[in-house]
């Protein structure tokens, strides 16, 4: 398949993706010594764009350090006006339904893309746009938050391809959308 | 630990226990030729009763069949106003706080409990009285449904003690709480 959506993303027993007041710290709660990137790395080979809404462009730029993606960045958002000057050359900022969105990235030759961000997998599981799940699971209950998954309007059934530990804590699985 | 209360529940991707009409069939939806059982023929060793709500006594009840529990089992309602006859040295109708309804049933000599049933593990959650989580997820985004998990008070941190595919479709993780 040339084309194909990817969600990868954490997410606590639970379900949450961020806590009540959108903690993140959860996230990084397990001892990585050596820098485990779970699979991040692989991803960022194998795709050949980012798509994320604006929370995720937002707290990516509220980030210590250099922006820290090597492909690019597609942000989608209805009230965004601008990108930041120095990041107009890695980003662009679309709108539009997810269908349209994703036709549009594909007409600029972008076929595999890494789908980032609640809002955005939410959306896009919606319209059915999902062709691959990679979830990561940390120990814990958080017990409210930000939720990965919200209703949707149809079953979709995955098959699994893979599920991994790491650091003797941390579960990911991969899925891949059977139609 | 002598005493101990153990979930052991299946959850669609998104959390999901049954669908938005009730549906259970996708439970049930990998062929599983060797009737492999996942780890509850060992549950069922290793616990002295099982703890559930009236829904699952009543869903229970439904199935076609023997009763099908060799455990003492515990129904937890106030609405249930008495247990069908042929079942009364079987099961026991109990209601109560959930810390008293545990402290009755160790008073009774069951120290390690199979808790059951959605809004049952809801409420164990809430008083924190779970100590292990045994969960299994089908390769399924349901998008709706009864959910497994609520809002609650606090997080809850919990450790991995081992993650097992099944049937190579069908992920089942276990977590030992951590206080």
């Amino acid at each position: 398949m040339k084309q194909k959506n990817i969600v990868f993303i954490a997410k606590s027993i639970d379900g949450f993706i961020a806590g009540k007041n959108g903690e993140l710290d959860w996230l990084h709660a397990i001892p990585n010594p050596e820098n485990n990137d779970m699979g991040y790395f692989n991803l960022m080979e194998e795709i050949d764009a980012i798509v994320m809404g604006k929370t995720t462009f937002e707290t990516v730029l509220g980030f210590d350090g250099d922006w820290p993606y090597s492909k690019p960045v597609f942000v989608l958002s209805h009230s965004l006006k601008e990108i930041p000057e120095g990041l107009k050359a890695k980003v662009t900022l679309l709108y539009g339904s997810e269908i349209e969105l994703v036709k549009k990235i594909h007409d600029l030759g972008y076929f595999k893309l890494y789908v980032d961000g609640g809002r955005v997998v939410q959306n896009f599981l919606k319209a059915d746009l999902i062709d691959e799940l990679r979830i990561t699971t940390m120990p814990i209950v958080l017990g409210g938050g930000f939720s990965l998954f919200d209703i949707l309007p149809n079953s979709l059934q995955f098959k699994h391809l893979k599920t991994e530990v790491f650091l003797e804590e941390v579960v990911q699985s991969h899925y891949e959308r059977v139609k």
